[in-house]
């Protein structure tokens, strides 16, 4: 399975004034379509940070690396400068960006200006995604070793229709498609400290299931959602989706005999 | 001023089950306190992944870490384990934190059992922080050179009054107090690619002060949200008032003779 990691960039995010919904986004999506997502960064505006962390995830084997913010026309934009940093690759105008980014301005009435023109900046070999609620293009590089770098922008609106229009480049590398397959439910009248030795035991008779539990409530009143999950190839999805109602039964008996009980 | 970083541990929020809100609130609070965030992570519950991660914020020089997640009774809530592993310290039963464990479970007339006393094993020297929701203590380190790592529980209302009941301990060695000043305010009628020269020009009038545009609908019919901040000595906040008034006049009259209107 190939291995993801999700990196936001922003001042805003490390003031607290945003929450960082682009993340989550990204991070089910690319759980669905079969990537593991490793890690999400979130750092500021900075060049040196954006190129080191670029170079991080890199050495830490990812092989995509999805990016969020700083794709605007500000002084403070700066990841695509810190991604070419990093591959050590020239920033040049892309023909085919510079012309999205024409039409969008001509149709405002409005002429290229330096700012402008900087959304076209690209690293070397990148390909441009159009971006159709937007200005600034959505940027993948393919990198040697079937590797990939995608640059979103922040917006979230953006961000998503560029996401959804890069799944087949994303993909198309794909030998063997993973699926994730998941399964959620509640159980109550039993603290969770109870119920660990229990998804211990289950755990260790099904160690190709996940077994995560929320506590809902507090250990005094508990309601407990247990999340089961696992990623099979894709020919094996009905039998993934036997095994996580095989397992959820398995742990309702045992809860019960505990005194838990399944809420429906 | 004082570097913070964030370190969110959870299997959840790398498959998009969670948003981290837990993050952007510490995020705030951090900022307001005073601290500069420089990053969050987010990690999954994999021992060696939480272990390296505290060392690469400490190697980057972190002086606050603070962690949310795994601090339960099951399996996978390793942190303590993964903290303890980074510093090369042991884990040990800390009596306080047993005692307040013991007294929760004996409210519910539950004994004690190897997951619960779990979640009193802290790394030696620990200073355990009451837990008035749940049952996991929160846990302070104070470490070489005034550094500190503070771990939380992830469920967010036991998060937040564990923070909370730290602020004494976080600030306490802070000789100078930052306050970290802000203003927002929207304007229409101007592309945000218009706004990015203007924005260069009062920066560079204003370093101190950090600008930052959100465009709030498109480029087609734009309204731009414009983040004035800054962070001062506490003696000068009423000066950073002033200061960011200025800066807002500065920016308003530009945008204007370019066609932006300042929202109200």
């Amino acid at each position: 399975m190939k291995v993801a990691e999700v990196i936001s960039i922003g001042n805003e995010l490390l003031i607290g004034k945003i929450v960082n919904t682009n993340a989550s986004w990204l991070c089910g999506k690319l759980t669905h379509l079969g990537f593991k997502v490793r890690r999400v960064t979130c750092i500021g505006d900075d060049l040196a940070e954006i190129s080191s962390t670029i170079n991080e995830a890199l050495n830490r084997g990812a092989e995509l690396i999805v990016t969020t913010g700083g794709l605007g026309p500000t002084f403070d934009d700066m990841t695509l400068q810190g991604v070419a940093q990093a591959l050590n690759l020239p920033l040049e105008v892309n023909e085919q960006a510079l012309k999205w980014v024409k039409e969008k301005y001509e149709q405002l009435g409005l002429p290229l200006t330096p700012a402008r023109e900087k959304m076209a900046k690209l690293p070397a070999g990148a390909i441009p995604i159009r971006n159709e609620h937007g200005a600034a293009p959505g940027v993948l590089l393919k990198l040697k070793g079937n590797r990939m770098i995608l640059c979103l922008p922040g917006v979230p609106r953006e961000m998503m229709q560029l996401f959804e229009s890069s799944i087949p480049l994303l993909t198309e590398g794909l030998t063997e498609k993973f699926i994730f397959k998941e399964l959620s439910f509640k159980l109550s009248n039993i603290p969770e400290s109870s119920l660990a030795p229990i998804i211990d035991e289950v755990l260790r008779k099904n160690p190709e299931v996940y077994i995560k539990s929320h506590p809902r409530i507090s250990e005094a009143s508990p309601i407990i959602e247990i999340h089961l999950s696992t990623w099979v190839k894709e020919a094996l999805t009905s039998q993934a989706e036997q095994k996580l109602l095989a397992v959820k039964r398995m742990l309702v008996d045992l809860a019960e005999k505990s005194g838990g009980r399944l809420l429906e």
